[in-house]
């Protein structure tokens, strides 16, 4: 499976490609950062970004799309346009049919580094060793960008079977509930009641 | 001119079209919402408001779109959403080559009412008479799309001349700093002074 991971942001969007191997190998396909002018106005930055990212679309056939999933507990000006990113990420990626998977920062950093709470010198050491990188990627959006396709190729295959898990259980609900409504119209046809 | 204006949202986008008259003459073109499913994933609502915006650019052919900004003092997750659908509408019209202007709750509010402060009620009551509609328009996302295209009427040619006094400011600074530099020059080699 191949990931495009997206670290979004206007003045840099960390973008990684990722492969998938046997188990917890991942190799490196690409990685850079989109960029647009912080003096350009919010519209023609949105769309700088964008038309990179779908280049990178393009160019490396990614068959899903990971993007982090934005808080606001940050600088409110930055999270609306990191939001804003993401949403033009995700619309990119909608329109290619390509999945589109949201994990947060601490999802990626338990992934990669085992702990929630890893610092970002900690995950670019792991990422560069986990992809067997000769150097650590730079600047530290495109490594989290690597990041988070690799956080998506290790969480993919659970959260599928997480959604089986929880289909089989609902369907299971569903003729329980059944079940138990037959039971109760045969009891009060036996008893000849008009229950409501 | 031709406004769009934009209530961003997920499950309810608000969308309005006016066109500007003579003073303060304002006339309704078309309003309703885009909506998407809250059951499907982000990314494919993202695209259904998308697209729908998309086809009343191409239908109304607006000249601008206005957007109201989002402030991160509600709900986190609504906002998330909110910023996202944004970001892509700004993109649309940036794809199109048309402006996108942002402005705030308070500031339609205030173009509309005269109040920063006034609520939904009276903003839908004053954006009812101004474009002398026989009822008032529906949802509050629909009304409140239209006072966003009503706002950018008239607050555009103020903008405007804002931005050339702020232009012609910042030339007369920068003139001002030349020719202070250039006396500046002129004493030191007067003097035959070397200082740095």
């Amino acid at each position: 499976m191949r990931v495009l991971g997206v670290d979004p942001g206007l003045t840099r969007c960390g973008l990684g490609v990722v492969d998938g191997g046997r188990g917890r190998e991942a190799g490196c396909v690409a990685v850079g950062v989109a960029r647009s002018p912080a003096e350009d106005e919010l519209a023609s930055r949105l769309l700088a970004v964008g038309d990179e990212v779908e280049r990178w679309m393009d160019l490396h056939q990614p068959q899903v799309v990971a993007i982090e999933r934005v808080f606001s507990q940050h600088n409110v000006r930055t999270v609306m346009g990191t939001a804003q990113v993401s949403g033009v990420v995700a619309l990119a990626a909608a329109r290619r049919d390509l999945p589109v998977a949201f994990h947060t920062p601490s999802e990626v950093k338990a992934a990669i580094s085992g702990s929630g709470r890893a610092d970002k010198q900690q995950v670019t050491a792991m990422v560069t060793k986990i992809l067997g990188l000769d150097a650590a990627p730079k600047p530290a959006d495109a490594a989290d960008a690597l990041a988070l396709a690799i956080c998506h190729l290790w969480r993919a295959p659970m959260m599928d079977r997480l959604a089986q898990a929880e289909a089989r259980a609902a369907e299971l609900a569903r003729n329980h509930r059944a079940r138990l409504k037959q039971a109760q119209q045969a009891a009060r046809a036996k008893t000849g009641g008009t229950k409501k």
